[in-house]
């Protein structure tokens, strides 16, 4: 297989991907990176979050919970970002093992009790008490591959992790 | 304050939250809720994340990072779904305790080491760090309600806790 068509594989840009890890073993701290979101209020429960240039991911409650239903709510939203991150884990992965994906497919879905949020247990969990995923890889690759790729993505995926550690969350009034 | 002046306040029908919370009182179960989202990889790292009827949540990656750079990545759709979160918080709770909020804006920042999700750092952590939310709250309400309010919003925050708590995810091949 020549150098174009690995990079071509899966439509993945596998060079950059290397060059990149090529470049954070030289300088260890161009790994260190900072990302960034700002998130404007628009009344009731809907709100617009931007990010860079691109159009704002809106965000709103289903009527039952008080909103207006115009959008997928914040915990939805989780669901979102951990089933992208997950399809960037599987193109990547798949590409430096040599892997041609034809489709991936993922549902996820979390349980969540309200009763925190709602101020009816203060002291509990207003977050995800668990969280479940199912993957659904079409691929020529053997059985095996498809598994080894699975458990490379599952161990470095960076929602993945975020949400299975604690992370120290700072907010602060301005 | 009129019941329906009340109902007004924010823009938030904060009737629809208190009857939800009645109910849940009465049923506890009704607070055990369910969440889900579907995603569809695209190629390369492009992919898009459905939740209910709504227009999918599209994903990529800088070209720094490999991608096409056509939407927020997975990283960066999780500071959006915080300040999201806190939105809705900050909307719900300021109604139920009588203020008027004019304004609400919410910067968003995290730090992520790429080592480990480039394969460089195998047992290190691929997620955020750390994230640092600041929150500007037009009103005017005095200094110390919206210090309660705060207070309030960040003890239960469900993408807060979410984020905040380590939580059990299940991820399998179909």
């Amino acid at each position: 297989m020549s150098a174009s068509a690995t990079t071509r594989l899966n439509d993945v840009d596998i060079e950059a991907v290397a060059g990149l890890a090529g470049k954070i073993q030289e300088a260890p701290d161009v790994a260190a990176t900072k990302w960034s979101a700002r998130v404007n209020w628009q009344g009731g429960f809907r709100s617009a979050a931007s990010v860079r240039e691109f159009a704002p991911i809106a965000s709103d409650e289903p009527a039952a919970l008080g909103g207006t239903d115009t959008g997928p709510n914040p915990v939805e939203q989780v669901l979102a970002a951990l089933g992208n991150c997950l399809a960037v884990g599987y193109a990547a992965n798949a590409t430096a093992a040599g892997i041609e994906i034809r489709d991936i497919s993922i549902e996820l879905e979390g349980d969540l009790d309200l009763h925190t949020f709602l101020g009816l247990a203060p002291d509990g969990n207003a977050g995800y008490d668990s969280i479940s995923v199912k993957v659904h890889i079409d691929s020529d690759a053997p059985t095996a591959d498809i598994e080894a790729l699975h458990q490379k993505v599952v161990g470095t995926s960076p929602v993945g992790h975020t949400l299975q550690r604690p992370v120290p969350v700072k907010i602060d009034l301005a």
